[in-house]
């Protein structure tokens, strides 16, 4: 990666607190929340669900799903099973669905690094191809870490 | 996300430990450990770089760094300024370069969700143009969330 000449002196200027990896980091940044993210792809929408597929303890459980609903990555939905009392089950909201990317990457970088193989792989239901994530810009270039560059915003550019 | 009929019943198997999320979170699953690979995406090597850029204690840095070597997504390198000792600096893996799409998926998910503006934005060098992290299948297709099925990986298929 590069930076633009304004961005060039690394030294001089910081990100702290306002990084987007950063703020992404906080929110999902831990093996439990991750993983609840990806049982909520897979489906599971029960609490129950979450902590036996996870491998939490109950309080671990909850006190994730909290912190993912307050950071609007999951909602409560009502749900009521016959002759039970009505339940919350949580499901994916549209910031959810975008970590999908993150997820996927996640998926493949592991598959092809980490030192136990997992047995399962994820493709496209309509072709059988492998899933992979690449990096491209806008206008649809194929990039490699060379070819993306760090800048000041367009929109905050006259403002500093 | 779907499973293939083997997998539909998603409590009659589990990944875990060995779910390729699973593991590269392991790694990279901190914040102290993804921005220091995201300094090392721009090209940060010093050790001491890498904790005033991250913003971390010397001990730390010094155990993340550690970390990350063990587990090849940085090597050391040594090196030697005029007059003083040899020293070793930190420089991406092949394995620490394929994180490059999560690293960008991350930027992207808090540019955009993030609670506060960052006021950079990463850019194809090229023609400038908002660099994204996308879904495809190797034969092109671009998958959104329901086009991406979980089954069981074909080498393995025989052997269960």
């Amino acid at each position: 990666m590069r930076f633009e000449e304004a961005l060039a002196d690394r030294s001089s200027w910081s990100t702290a607190g306002r990084c987007p990896i950063e703020q992404t980091m906080k929110v999902v940044g831990s093996r439990n929340a991750m993983l609840i993210m990806r049982e909520a792809f897979y489906g599971t929408t029960r609490y129950e669900d979450f902590m036996n597929r996870v491998g939490m303890s109950s309080a671990t459980a909850a006190s994730n799903l909290k912190a993912l609903t307050a950071a609007d990555l999951l909602e409560r939905r009502p749900y009521q099973e016959e002759g039970e009392r009505v339940r919350q089950e949580y499901v994916l909201t549209d910031a959810g669905s975008d970590l999908m990317p993150v997820i996927i990457g996640l998926f493949e970088w592991g598959s092809k690094h980490g030192q136990r193989r997992s047995g399962v792989e994820s493709v496209h239901v309509g072709c059988g191809e492998p899933a992979e994530v690449e990096v491209r810009c806008r206008a649809g270039h194929l990039l490699s870490s060379e070819d993306v560059e760090l800048r000041v915003r367009t929109a905050d550019r006259e403002t500093r």
